[in-house]
């Protein structure tokens, strides 16, 4: 698997520090974990031992959520030092990703927090990259969706882009996506499609979901910036780039799996997105090994 | 796939209305998504519009989180009414398994918030119902661990209890596990037990983590209650069993896969842990419909 | 001064109840004002007394936040009965706008909290109206800015939009707006439209500062979905938009007055943003008395 | 016009870092206009890029809210540094009140939120001052009221004290001001005093607001500390002064302009409360430009 | 032990409902107890069980905090039905108060948290009831200090006003009280009064602690409304008394106990504040018993 | 009264710093005493003053809550220094325990809520040494209670520890104790213990109340783990003992004191739990001098 162009700028690029949403679901992970206190380290670890401990990569992966390391760290204990020693977003094998130092009573309280952000941040990113593999060079740009973790939705987007793909809107205040019961409530495409550019700031793009050809040509009349082609066959988007005609760029959605990907790419629509980038990505394993 | 006793009444068992960490989860889930406000259902859904939509679930598996579903919805718009219409925790296949109505906006703002949490935590009830049938009248235990989604612990360890396994601790605070780091800190096994029971509340258990017979014997002599034996083959597991010959109650831990439940219940230890209940469930396909 | 279509259904699109920010900047007022309680109230009026209290617009211009009265009071007392007697949004002169009854402490209590609210959004609203009507008919629309009153950004947008103007985005997460700065940091506007474009969803739109005529094409070259012409004269503008020739909307910036408006309206640029609507609408008068 | 007698230690008077209502609003007005990221900056801007901005007043006034400046860029970035290069409180035209120096995303991002507060509370210090001047010598004093923008109640108390004006009371459990509900609730106006003076705080003084002189002997007889004429002509706070005879300070309030201070100053009242301070005053033009 | 004119009405003055700070606490005071959630009763108690439980006075005293009883069941479980059967702040000697209602895992997971609150306050109401009978008559009024238990400030104030005695400053915002430190750094009484004088709301009295006649003297000459005589023999008070000629009230303070309120009140001072009113009241022996 | 072994590396077991919970009540007593500032402090002491102040112990016992005096003088002002000058928990009479150094406001300013929670941990940790000085050699350990202020659990628990006696349960999450209502409610000892067995965490034990031996017997039987022995007098704790034979540890509890201790050491029973120790312990004497 070769290195994509993740540049190690992306480190900076990280998300948390000014975000109130990081800092609440860091906070939260802090306290369901550590409670009153970590009883076992206080009982049996002398408060004046030291430590020195390993973040193991344990599998080939794209790591990610470093920096968060960083963060529970400095949240638990300022006297704990963390080492990052490898970019984020680097895809490695079997290796140490970053070193932690301190206190010994504050490392091991530590370790699970840790782990289990950058287990799951790796295993999307590790997803993402995957995905954009499959379309490099296509010119079909991979997006992710609002099927998220709850609570965690600023993460594993972050996670998305260091893995090589590309966000979709951010929530529902960030974009404006037509489906079927808007279109319903509104009175067709073209009366949703107004309605909503007589409203939206005009920094706003609408996207409409369709399912048909006579839909998506209504869309573009209507004034549509961007199509949604939703549960579509392989035949049906080849049918609809050539009905849009370059009017408007394309997405598909729905069901698309990372196999289904050249495939998606060879009929010429411009976005693909894929719930299963964040919902089922699975883990990627880590472990804190002390020294 | 037979029904498991569990009861309907576990729907009373949900945590959620005194847990100040669900409050947390929730707030943060809608705040994320939601953010500034829908703008794709304010622009183009009018304002005294009415839904109705149905909960589907759509494959196999134990749904839980339904009550959640309930509160979303009333942190959204009191005017929205949710009904629940099978026992949180009961299998199924494809079914309806909640119906919501209200104000059309409300019904659409608060879809994808719901589904999130019901997709995920399903997964995780229907593991651990399979795990549980796995073992069934074998008096094997399985637990979960430590290893949840952060900010999600409380919710996934319910999602756990719903499938028919047993928790293990909720939090470093809960309970002592001393595990090799500890021992080395303590000087040794009989140390960290003999520190642990001198400071701890008499109503906490020790359990200490090993991984040979050696260090089995000392645990045991130390007073530890219970023996978690760490990364062990089916026949270091029999061995265990037979030396600790009913001193003391075993829990087996370490990449044990629900292919291995069987074997590892013949051996004869009273717990075994699976980290992949939570963190490799994977979802449950569940969507909303509007109708 | 006649009606504007602004329907009375805006008021059921009242931002608060859902919003984390509203609430936010409700119980900040409530605590910044009563603290550890009305002690004149308290001394003075009896525990068991009650009142009605009618709240006055006092002069011309267009109520707004009449539903804020009712969430205070709910705050404050879920006794307190708040009826509100004129549509949201509504023009008048010296009328009742809303009755307040129940104990006689928590009516006088909320007044000051209530009437604070209330005359700020009713003076952006009605400064908002004024501007709507200045362009009404002539395809000119009006937007605010991000220069808002720290804390009440997203009520002082809703009062821009209950005047009848519409929003410009509301945070720096809601759509890209490339000034001078980030040109500069980028190398050129190319570069910064095309780093924009390679990164952000693809339901935002990207909009250019500009102040020459040269910038302009190097923007609309370079993709930008909308241009906005800064601190431009009048003949500035006008030559903006014959030389964007329809292939962008324009946006014209800075300094402009409502006294402006007709002749900037004139010059066919479809956007003019201005930060007075919420930055200098001072307040409409408005009282709670007593009956 | 002169300079007032408002020291360069009133900026060491800050009250921000222990007001947890200035923590509040401050990170409120971030997270409003941050929201999820500054995506404008984030794609443009190289992360790795620094900048120095000067934040320039443009118009001829007071400068107040400087530490906030240095406070916003703390809690986004610590990487960024502010300088302070004029006294907080001093008048000035045209100048550079500030630098911010560092990450040029971070200066960028914090642009607006800086700028939003210091025009506030600079136009509110302004009018402050012009008040201050009005009666300067003349023995009077200018007090603000509780008539402040919903959330910003202890700045704005601030800056009028920036100007050179004085403070009536924080909040409804901060001092007694009985107004004519209270009396008539507590059935009349000896009672009311009374009342308040047998239940609040020995460090306590109370107020009475009256429209006659019968209702200021009476308040004086029943032991008022204070006396509020309210809505009072000239001559009627003549008479009112004349009355009192020195046997309780009086507040004039109600309609009073910048205009009328030298004639209220002469009737010898000893304060005089202007809700249009903090209501009215307008903001002063300031503007962040990066060199 | 006779009954003091507390009227049944001081219950609808309990500041809960709109107080922040009592919200807060009580809050924390929930979280504290009920953690992750009350295992023994979720274990034993079937979820459909219902139970009435009666909360029994023990000793002889003045109840005080059965409003909040009912707010901590209303945040339990809105199923809980709680009535109070006594006025608020009566006397009493072994009796029920308030009976509890409901889902009987809620009555039980609650007790704690609510005999914990009611012991508390009902102990400093009954100890500010011993100290207001002593002083029935006299003329001497008995205050309370900021010596409170951190976190319950609000609700010790309102304990002590339950109990009939009356409360000195709630906090350092609310009343100047000039100190030997502040007369100090300020150089002197006269400096300290004058400075504060020029800069404190017009609504603020200002108190001077002393501890001799000369610096009594000079209080009273820069102005002091109020002058605090501390650690003052009974002679000192009277002499104290007899120097002030009143011309500003007196109050005593420092290590002064209930046995000596009728000798400090025949010195003529004015106030007594006791701070072992909060900090050393003793708790008053409540339980609640299920039925 | 001599020395017990409380190390002084008891210190590095503060729980402050990690603690959500004592996070929170700090803030809360900060906010609840500063409110909106210290008037008197601002007005008085010139904002570059300096000042070095001593907190004094002033009577015999243990000091404890020293940490809490470094936090709350770095959460009201980093330019203050905090140095501890005896070891957390040392026992001392009339001694200097700490030294404040820094503006002589913020000095100021924080004076009443450190000597508010210092006074009352260092009463709670007095206390306890007394409670384990009268068992020391006895084989007896002493156990607080639930029975502590509301929203000081976690530092009332941590005073008794410094103090040399050991912790019950932290919360109702924290430890399974079956009290008579859960008995009824189960349908008897034997139902109820295996109820508990059978849900919760392995590493959680059970205790039953009991009031006879029969059901003493009956929960060793069922396989409690511990069982508390209610309101004993001396010989039924005797009997209990014998009863016991070693099978299940006893504790004794209910209307037990300090001069009782002896005599229930002299019983043989494990642990006794005293309410008395958080509840009513009263304050140790310590105040904060300005030099």
């Amino acid at each position: 698997m070769t290195a994509l162009p993740v540049s190690s700028t992306e480190w900076k690029e990280w998300p948390g520090r000014r975000s109130s949403q990081v800092q609440a679901i860091l906070r939260l992970a802090l306290e369901e974990d550590i409670g009153r206190g970590d009883v076992t380290s206080e009982a049996t670890v002398p408060a004046d031992s030291v430590a020195r401990a390993e973040l193991w990569q344990k599998a080939g992966g794209v790591v990610c959520g470093l920096p968060l390391v960083r963060e529970i760290y400095a949240a638990l204990d300022p006297g704990v030092t963390v080492q990052l020693l490898v970019p984020e977003g680097s895809w490695g094998e079997r290796r140490v990703v970053a070193a932690v130092s301190g206190p010994a009573r504050s490392v091991l309280s530590g370790e699970r927090t840790a782990v289990n952000f950058v287990q799951r941040l790796s295993g999307i990113a590790t997803a993402s990259r995957r995905a954009a593999e499959a379309v490099a060079g296509t010119g079909l740009t991979v997006l992710d969706t609002r099927k998220t973790t709850p609570g965690l939705r600023v993460l594993e987007k972050y996670a998305v882009r260091t893995g090589g793909c590309r966000n979709h809107r951010a929530g529902l205040d960030d974009g404006v996506l037509i489906k079927e019961n808007h279109i319903r409530a509104a009175g067709g495409i073209t009366a949703a499609v107004r309605a909503a550019r007589s409203r939206v700031s005009p920094l706003t793009r609408i996207e409409v979901e369709v399912t048909t050809l006579r839909e998506l040509d209504e869309a573009v009349a209507a004034g549509a910036d961007l199509v949604l082609y939703d549960n579509g066959s392989i035949s049906d988007l080849q049918a609809a780039v050539a009905r849009a005609a370059g009017r408007v760029p394309l997405e598909a959605s729905g069901g698309i799996t990372l196999a289904d990907l050249p495939a998606v790419a060879r009929t010429g629509v411009t976005y693909v997105s894929l719930g299963a980038l964040t919902h089922s990505a699975g883990v990627l394993d880590f472990s804190l090994e002390v020294q």
